[in-house]
């Protein structure tokens, strides 16, 4: 889905409006492997995603956790630190390459006061983040491993063949060998 | 403050709008120790508190998890269930007698679209919400339990007055005895 058909899907494009989010964004592109972001850095874009595939992630006692995965017809950034104005305290990397569209901050902004419709575009992503982070909590929370395994089937079926199974697991909260004990079943 | 005045915090509310957003609302009194919400209900309203103090709390292994607080001035509802449409997992109880307006889901619904500026309203609530949760996450994950408290009573110094120090514990992630360690060094 192309950032012009994913934004039609929340509200009416006209074509004036259509010209004028195509004029917000940048194209940027990224190698596999590539930092997008790293901890300590302002986080001012947020990224619509055209082709590949990102994760981030963040270090605990010096253990790499992976926090979220997100592809194509997906946004990603440091959602926390974009809305808050504060500095990420995670790691963005492309897990394929990628090429992603760049929406600056001070234009998301400027774009809310000159079209307030579009203020919609910012709670549904806003809604669908904060469904994603509770969602995520609450299943590790009141999930076992395999429930959190399924629903992650259903929900992005490729992901296991695209990312690293070590990502995987370590998102859902278990060792990689209790992931393989899992898989095994299927 | 007031609904009108919060809201007006936030976009112009012309009177046409303050009677349509007044129209909104009924007004749902509690007593201390109600419970306004319970695990598995579903959540169809957004309350906004005019007076008293709400806490958020799940159940994990039997053991009781204060989630959340919200004040006067603040708005309170099982926000996941509230905007994925699902059933509550957290029970919301008034720690103080309260005075909430309650906003049903469908007529804030419709009133987007009858006036999209109000999506402002729900993109800055959410942002609020996600704000609110991910730094408790982070909090909990990459601070200790007196800079934890030292938040707390930035943000909200009345607390420790109005709520029990075992629901703050709980909400800090620490033992009362923890708490009370910390305390004693003020």
């Amino acid at each position: 889905m192309t950032f012009i058909q994913h934004l039609s899907s929340i509200l009416p494009v006209s074509d004036a409006l259509k010209d004028e989010l195509l004029q917000l964004t940048t194209v940027k592109e990224l190698k596999r492997g590539d930092t997008l972001i790293s901890k300590g850095e302002r986080c001012n874009d947020l990224y619509f995603i055209e082709r590949g595939l990102l994760r981030g992630y963040y270090y605990n006692e010096e253990k790499e956790i992976t926090h979220w995965f997100a592809r194509e017809g997906e946004w990603a950034t440091s959602f926390y630190a974009f809305i808050a104005r504060q500095t990420s305290l995670e790691y963005i990397e492309a897990l394929e390459d990628c090429e992603l569209l760049q929406v600056p901050y001070s234009k998301l902004q400027q774009l809310y006061v000159s079209h307030p419709e579009t203020e919609r575009i910012g709670r549904l992503l806003t809604e669908a983040y904060y469904i994603k982070l509770e969602g995520r909590l609450l299943g590790l929370q009141f999930t076992s491993a395999k429930e959190r395994y399924d629903a992650l089937l259903e929900n992005n079926p490729s992901l296991v063949q695209r990312a690293p199974l070590g990502y995987i697991a370590s998102y859902l909260g278990i060792t990689q060998e209790t992931l393989s004990r899992i898989r095994a079943k299927y």
